[in-house]
């Protein structure tokens, strides 16, 4: 049996789960194959609704998705949910995801779910881009939503964030203000905010803190300050007669399955806010352009290779060695060896 | 007066504060006056030990650099200090360092300190990039050794991290056993490991649980166990016969000063180590090369602007819009498009 028979596309928009663990798999080691089977799927793509879910450790994001997972399963009707894990935390060793396990367990045997955990390879930007195609395969499976689970910290988690439509951030009670101030660049990509682990003390300092993050930080927020509205921050909360997002400030207990349904719908109805205001076409296209511009540069670089355009690449780097050609001017140099062999 | 002779390499060269205050300007903001004195700086840079600094809030981080900066300036004799504070965790609002005002009044008009603050500024692996050209300058400029002082958390600060020889890792007790497991992937990289701090109950807990992870996690500790040897982990500890370095554990109260002499120690016999065993000049070659690359895939993407690639860009990305062609292939049509226009 041939290699392309293997990566049959049919099977994996039949929703053939083996046929598309196999194609996940040629994706994530960015073979021929997988691309070519990645192209064919494109255009049954652009379906589903992504979700990033980003909370530092120690927050119960897992079980949190897990909960959310289930909830979309016994929804009427119930919705297709692909889950990817992605922890970019430990770049050299690649390291398993915690928690798959109790993951697996929970909702193995159910074909309306599909898991699949990333850990980083080192390549800049690699996760994300990989991230992507991992997302768009699952699309094209047919999967209604797509969760991507990051952990919060650092750009690697911001650039995964940006795959999403609905970015939900997961607080807990206790992690401290210190940790609080280093996500002050997560929260400010927060669609939807979640504490969870609400029945711990210190449960309203998180909530205290939060609100107070968002009142100076999100950009909603300093629009309607600005234009004078005084507005009691609800759950969730559109100004009259414009179709803006305030994130809202939920609570949860995962294990006790407390406040699960509530994150469902404020995700549905962010996703019916996205489809409203045209936002969803917008970020669609921003994204898709985005990921054009880096693919873009990896086919330059191939057509430069295939062009003996590193013919030289080990003299030049001598001289940057050296100390005689800097780093910048012998990528000049470098480049311009594709029209001057 | 002409742009070129306000940048003035020479006066750079000679030690003058503002001319490189207005390099580092030029240098951020990427501008081809810059790029020009970078080249004519770089056959004067490669002289200076450059020194990560990475920890999360609240372990102290500042301060420590702070002290430690004091420290190399009463040393004898006193060294040139370069310091470049980073801040990756606000890709959005591309925040001020906090504690940069107290850091300013305590090293404030020494001739032999220079400090700057850098925000990141959205673009993928840009602040690295900056980071370097930035380091290159003070180097050039003459400062022995330069700090780079990160956030520790997410793949950014490890792409920092890489541009030292010497990465100190910075704890504090009380940040929680959740706090260390993110931190993982930052452990591998680290060099010396600095509990701060350590007048803080816990701070026996912090040190156990940092020997642990390098016992389990460090390669040179798990070449250790292979082979058998059984040492016990003191400050600094190298193999008989061989020139492993392993990495230290140091507790320190940067406030009162206690414990800096002995990092400033460390990070000089660990350049030593990289200078007799040869790997200064390894990583040296590494980093550069990796930069090369980096800038090759931009000096491709400008030659292919300036050659009209993008004429088609604009079409070609309505036909990824209306899912009728791959990002990966449009990427594909729109590189060719250098040969065929």
């Amino acid at each position: 049996m041939s290699r392309e028979r293997t990566l049959s596309t049919q099977a994996v928009l039949a929703g053939d789960r083996l046929a598309l663990a196999r194609l996940l798999t040629e994706v994530e080691n960015d073979t021929p194959a997988g691309q070519a089977a990645l192209d064919e799927l494109y255009p049954h793509s652009g379906q589903a609704h992504i979700v990033g879910i980003t909370g530092a450790p120690g927050t119960g994001k897992s079980s949190l998705v897990n909960q959310l997972a289930r909830a979309l399963r016994r929804s009427d009707p119930p919705r297709k949910v692909g889950i990817i894990a992605v922890d970019p935390t430990s770049p050299f060793t690649g390291g398993a995801i915690l928690g798959d396990r109790v993951r697996m367990r929970d909702l193995a045997g159910d074909p309306g779910v599909f898991i699949r955990s990333m850990a980083a390879r080192g390549a800049l930007g690699g996760l994300a881009r990989t991230t992507a195609a991992v997302t768009r395969a699952m699309d094209a499976a047919g999967f209604d939503l797509i969760l991507i689970e990051t952990v919060g910290a650092g750009q690697s988690e911001v650039d995964i964030a940006r795959l999403a439509y609905t970015t939900v951030v997961i607080e807990a009670p206790g992690l401290g203000d210190d940790i609080q101030a280093i996500k002050a660049g997560i929260l400010e990509i927060a669609d939807i905010l979640v504490i969870n682990k609400a029945d711990r003390p210190g449960v309203e300092n998180t909530e205290r803190a939060l609100r107070n993050m968002l009142e100076y930080g999100h950009p909603v927020r300093r629009m309607e300050s600005s234009l004078d509205h005084h507005i009691q921050a609800g759950p969730q909360t559109l100004l009259e007669g414009a179709d803006f997002w305030l994130p809202p400030v939920l609570k949860t207990i995962a294990p006790q399955e407390v406040g699960i349904e509530a994150v469902m719908n404020a995700i549905e109805q962010h996703a019916a806010h996205l489809q409203r205001s045209g936002e969803l076409e917008e970020r669609r296209r921003l994204r898709l352009q985005d990921e054009v511009q880096h693919l873009l540069l990896d086919a330059l670089h191939t057509r430069w290779l295939n062009s003996g355009g590193d013919g030289r690449m080990e003299q030049v780097l001598q001289e940057v060695y050296d100390r005689r050609v800097s780093p910048a001017r012998a990528a000049q140099l470098l480049a311009a060896g594709l029209q001057t062999p």
